[in-house]
C-alpha cells in the first residue's frame, strides 16, 4: 500500500474540489455518529486520493474519549499503510479538533489537516490553543479551515436542538 | 465497579508510598516495552487502591502512534470502569506524557498524574507546554513529579545506549 514510504513523496496535490469532496465524506461518517444519538463528528483519511481511515464519535457508545473521530480514522489509516507515520496524508474532519486529536494529528504525522466547523470552546487546531503549529514539537501540519463549513455547523446545530426538546420533554 | 459513579466520591486518599509502589508497577510495565525493543515507557491507572489499566509503548510493533503506553491504559480502565470518564483515577507514567497522551488524560477526566522523569524536549505536562492545566477546558488535572525519577530514567538511558552500540555495530 505505501511502496513510496521514503519521506519526501509528493502524491498528486488536492485540489479545493478534491478537498470539498472529501469533507462531503466526512460529513457522511458525522451521520453515523448522529444516528447512534452521538455528537455528530466525522473524519476521513486520504493518501494519494484515496480514504484510508475513516470514523465517528462513539464516546457514549464505547464508554471511552479514545473513540473520537480522528483517534479511530488514525488507528484505521496506520492499519491500512503498516505505519505509524502518516506522511503524505491529509485528515478531513467536521470539527476543530480537540487537545488529544490535535496531540494524535501531530504524533502520527499527518501532513495536512483540514477542518469544517472552528470549535471556539475547545478547539486545539487554533482556538483556545494551536496544537498542530508548535514550533518545539519535532512535526507540524498545513491546516485549511472553514471546508463545508455551513454543513458541519449545521449537523452540530440539529443534533444539539434534538437534545433539548428531548431533555425537555423528559422533565 | 464503579458504583460511586457519582461525581464527589472521595476514596481514601493515595500516600506517598503508594505512589512508589504504583510507580514501580508502571516501571514494571516499561520493563515489557524494553524487552519488545521499544523505548521503554509503561504506565499504570490506579482507582480505589487498585490497578484499573495498564500499558507500555508499543509504537513500532503495533505500527500506530496511538500504542502510548498512557493511551492503551486509559483503554483498559474505561473498560473496567465502563465508562469514558475516569474520575477517581490516578495515571502513573514513568516518562512526562506527550501532547496526545497529555489531551487523553483531560478527555478522560484522570483526576491525577504522577510522573517518573521529565521530559525536556518532548513533555506536555510542564516541559514544552502544560496541557494539563489549561484554564479554558473544562478539566484540570492535578500532578505529582519526579516519583522514582531515577529508575524512570535509567532504563530509558539503558535502551538508548544499548541503541547506539547496536547502531554501530550495524555500521
Amino acid at each position: 500500500m505505501k511502496p513510496d514510504a521514503a519521506k519526501n513523496v509528493k502524491h498528486t496535490p488536492l485540489t479545493p474540489e478534491d478537498d470539498i469532496k472529501f469533507m462531503k465524506k466526512a460529513l457522511k461518517q458525522a451521520e453515523h455518529a448522529l444516528k447512534l444519538g452521538e455528537v455528530p463528528i466525522g473524519c476521513v483519511i486520504v493518501y494519494d486520493k484515496k480514504v484510508i481511515g475513516r470514523g465517528y464519535n462513539k464516546r457514549n457508545t464505547k464508554k471511552t474519549a479514545l473513540a473520537h473521530a480522528e483517534i479511530t480514522a488514525i488507528a484505521g489509516a496506520c492499519k491500512k499503510l503498516g505505519d505509524w507515520r502518516l506522511d503524505g496524508c491529509t485528515m478531513y474532519v467536521t470539527l476543530e479538533p480537540c487537545q488529544m486529536c490535535s496531540g494524535a494529528i501531530v504524533q502520527s504525522r499527518v501532513d495536512r489537516v483540514v477542518i469544517g466547523a472552528a470549535n471556539p470552546k475547545a478547539g486545539c487546531a487554533g482556538s483556545i490553543l494551536n496544537l498542530l503549529k508548535v514550533p518545539q514539537f519535532n512535526h507540524q501540519v498545513e491546516i485549511t479551515n472553514a471546508v463545508c463549513a455551513e454543513e458541519s455547523t449545521e449537523i452540530l446545530q440539529r443534533f444539539f436542538k434534538d437534545l433539548r426538546i428531548r431533555n425537555k420533554e423528559s422533565n
